[in-house]
């Protein structure tokens, strides 16, 4: 039995606070039981050099955890001088899969930067990250649009994520707490878009490895959680959510 | 008159909500109005190099501001790969305040490491952290008395800073907001410790200068709103709030 | 029909040729076609600060490519002064596949460096690059056994990696070369140990989406190219290949 | 008593040798006793992107110390790769001092970069460096007006700093030398305008606590020293400084 | 006797490879016995902002060696951050040298990138860089001029380098490998252009020193080589060589 | 004619004043005309890690100009957080230099940091920089054997440095100043130790070459120019110097 009483797929604890903090154009508090994030979505009117003048936007983001978010204190990358590779990994990764459901052309030459800052970890900052991001930009498309700053909603659907593990006896566990990842032969992380499409499927079994039928065992947990993600999205971007989730048949609205 | 009815000598609603995240030994959330900063205090079981071996113990701060904390949002630090002259500035100012009020030689050979994470920002961030910084320390001091890792209280005061400055027209101003310290002609940091003993005066006017007593008058503000901060300190910290007051005939608690 | 008159099945020349620099205790040069990569395994007698005294060893990886290995010139990372995130990525990979066919407790207290260098790049290279790196790895322990450095096999198998993909027109496609990628909606890298067993699944999409079964589809044909790979190694490695098919009962000498 | 039996409220032998390097449009060695410090003035015609096309000039400043200007030798920053946070503290300070006597409107799209390079240290040198530097700005300028490049005086002031500080023994004590610094509770840096104005009030007591009254009895100190200084700097700029004096009413020609 | 038999006299046997990676414009692998360096020259349509408008070209080199080149593996330069004195006073010395062969006139707005990666390295890899270097500009210059981007031969004579020594007994050697090298008291690197002109002379003696006569025995040794090195670079460039040793009426075909 | 009527084969006007700055073990201000770099020596009593315990010491140098040295500033290396290649090359040069002439396991354990700092560029500060550099450590090793902290002196000659070079019109020229420099064809670089013995030989043509003959000529000059560095050093060194001169029979005191 897991922590809670949890069963193997169940989520934990899951709450999106919008607009926790006032200056982006959207923001977010997301947490995964303990595991507590800071997403904003910042729009810049510029693109960078590589895009100028092409008519489109584009979308980075960027993830760092507060030193002592976790239970030993990690040193700043800022005092350190440079970015850890696991840093650089996951923005990459959250960056990556926002552009899947952005039409870029309809933002136009505007740049968003996603922000997310973990306050507090304990275990899948990197998918609860993913989640959130999502959220606080389509907290910022939709007052885009409000505003007429934008003519058409560029999202394409809902993007949410969550990760799925093998434990050492064997189960396929949804949402690993730290304890539980640490303890796992496998970590997968899984990205999906409204409608049932993967966006990215990142497993890997460090000391361990899997076959083909753990692998899809993982992934059907995993689509299971990522549609109660969805809904949970839906219900906190509240008119803007009920539209995104028609114009597109999403599942999320099914 | 000031946003929101304030009087010249009237502080922001301040706040203190005591172990916010569950990882440090003390941390909270400090607000002075919409300004937002997480301290936390982190024991580590060793020293620096320079203090190995002489049975004493250090206490060093690290500040940063996530980067949508403000109107416009800034590159991170690490990204950039080097701390700015600001942050090190504010860093080295909390470090050096709280040392004025920890008997170092007290904790053993200790690290506290201090992280004040500015989440949101509306002027006075790091008159904020110090006063949090210093209630984080405190909470972190508590536990190790209660722990037994430490016999005796190394804490000889309470401290806390505010800001005060000048306005455009003359005026003496207590706890200046973004916009209020944006038009100010001067701007001054004070850290007091409990007993009315100053620990920093950093006065500064980039453009205008200061009479001696116009320097004097903001330092009467000071004065007034640190004592407020000082008896804010005090009920969050509990028993060991009363204690810190007792044992030290500290002002707050005159 | 693909350059070359390949099949969506099959793999580029695939050519591996051990010992092609003289220094390093084990290396190789292998080309996926035009892809081509210098492997090669240094053998340290100490291991990094976190192992010391825990009786184990540790593999680690490294990955770079020259300036003009691709179609446009790259600044060098070392004038920039930063190793860029995709280089960060794909050594963590690289690493992490490594040790998940090695047993540590078995090289005592050593660091296998694995430095991978690719000195002409046509897509692909990081596939190349984990497929080299373990024959490199598996002539420096061949060696080491040899010289009764160290007493047992510490490896458990072979271990691969190909590129897989969905062309825009929705075929799968097996050793994507780098048109191939470019016009690609998903890319797919795979990392296989001998006996069926995956190590590293990453998918991605960056605007297109993929299904469960596509997933699928380009699974079988990853892990057909693999076991071809497998024989490649088999066969370089001689005797030594052949007791690692033997002891492990590997598909590759099936 | 103090070294060379100074009384407590007398500087150090202080020496301005203008035109002490011959590529800078201005430049002095400014000596505070063993304190010597060479400052120049260059000006580049453009300003930096944030002024660009605002019709207004800059000024900033660079603080360095030789390698072995202290006792024991230091690492350069250079070789170290950063700024190290006192430095940077120092540099912004004497920026922050310059441009409260400097008019930028006046000096047109100009750029003056003070550099302060510590050649020899004895305690005092960021006020040895604020009072060098004005004089160098002092000499740039006047050329700059001689030559035509400028129509008028951008100077509203003299400017000058000194260091005051409280001995452990309570005596307030002007200009301290290295060891008195060492010795101190207090250290105060004082930046002051002609006319009795203050432009920054820098106290620290990191072990140490002071009352506002001994706040106000070094601020005494200082001002008459400060005083000395102005009158050293009139002497040195000649007919420049007589001006100076007089178009401003300053007190240092009363 | 040296190893192999080589007489004092002697080079080690010379091999360029033209053509060896597919990307860049011109690129060669030379080997001086067991050293070996990919060479390429990379043509960018622009030039740095110091030449922009000036209608002529640039020249400029990068030179690194592969962790393992050496017999102790190297700590990547991107790794640490920063590029080590030894490889930029390579790199400098290349580009350098280059350029008194080239009329940069001749190549317009153009910068040649050229990139010398040590594979393996037994001793003289600055030497054997700027023998390659030349070749793979002056395939990459042939190419130019086939395609008529340019209209005339910029090259002005063949360029190329050796490294000659005193052994600790006394004996001039050219060329010397790594194991004398080692052992050598004086290290001399000669760059020469066709015509018996010198380009660059750099003697050393680092715990040693050396007589002008041992210095011209030196000298004469490394013109001989040098002639040597000349004749099979216009053996490699085939016609273009032909025409590069008739323009010039250089000693290579004398 | 050169400026201020000096003869091809003179020497601008050399002084040397020792012990200019107060904290160094020995330091001299050294000016070639208009050329002047402080110099100065630290001794450490600890060595760098290669060489501990191996009863030697070791002498490193650092060089580097003040921003406003040159006509025009230049960005501080510290601010631009990287050494240039110009400095690493030159501050290489000083240190392998000045362990040609002292016997290293003559200083113990202990390390000799040399800091060459340019305050005013007038051409040939490398030169310079090598012979204050000698005379900083000569006066460093003769305090270490006057306090018995050495017992032998490790000096072995005297060490000085002038550049030559030939300007356009073909002439050869002793100590060129930054006019000529920038002017001339070919620069060369000569170190010597006395009794004749070359240490260094540095010649480059960047886009002119050099015969044989014109190397010889150069190196005459430079010859005769270090025989009167030599008789100055001497001088500097009082009474040091005359045993320094008799103890090896140096052509200094010929």
């Amino acid at each position: 039995m897991r922590t809670n009483e949890r069963r193997p797929d169940q989520l934990r604890h899951v709450e999106l606070i919008p607009d926790y903090i006032k200056h982006p154009e959207g923001s977010v508090l997301i947490s995964f039981g303990d595991t507590k994030v800071i997403c904003s979505a910042s729009v810049e009117d510029r693109v960078p050099p590589f895009l100028r003048g092409k008519g489109q936007g584009w979308i980075t983001a960027e993830y760092a955890m507060l030193p002592r978010a976790t239970t030993q204190r990690n040193i700043r990358e800022s005092s350190k001088g440079k970015v850890a590779g696991r840093t650089m990994e996951i923005q990459r990764l959250i960056g990556r899969a926002l552009r899947s459901v952005v039409d870029l052309t309809k933002i136009g030459e505007r740049t968003i930067w996603v922000d997310c800052d973990v306050i507090q970890a304990d275990g899948g900052t990197r998918t609860a990250a993913v989640t959130g991001a999502f959220a606080a930009v389509a907290l910022a498309v939709s007052r885009m649009l409000e505003k007429e700053k934008i003519k058409e909603n560029p999202l394409t659907g809902f993007l949410a994520a969550v990760s799925v593990g093998k434990s050492a006896d064997g189960n396929a566990l949804l949402d690993l707490d730290f304890k539980e990842d640490s303890a796992a032969d496998v970590d997968m992380n899984v990205v999906m878009k409204s409608g049932g499409r993967l966006v990215e499927v990142q497993g890997t079994g460090e000391e361990a490895t899997f076959s083909r039928s753990e692998l899809n065992e993982m992934l059907d947990l995993a689509e299971s959680g990522i549609e109660e993600l969805f809904a949970l999205q839906k219900e906190v971007l509240g008119e803007f959510g009920e539209e995104l989730a028609q114009l597109q048949g999403a599942t999320a609205n099914a």
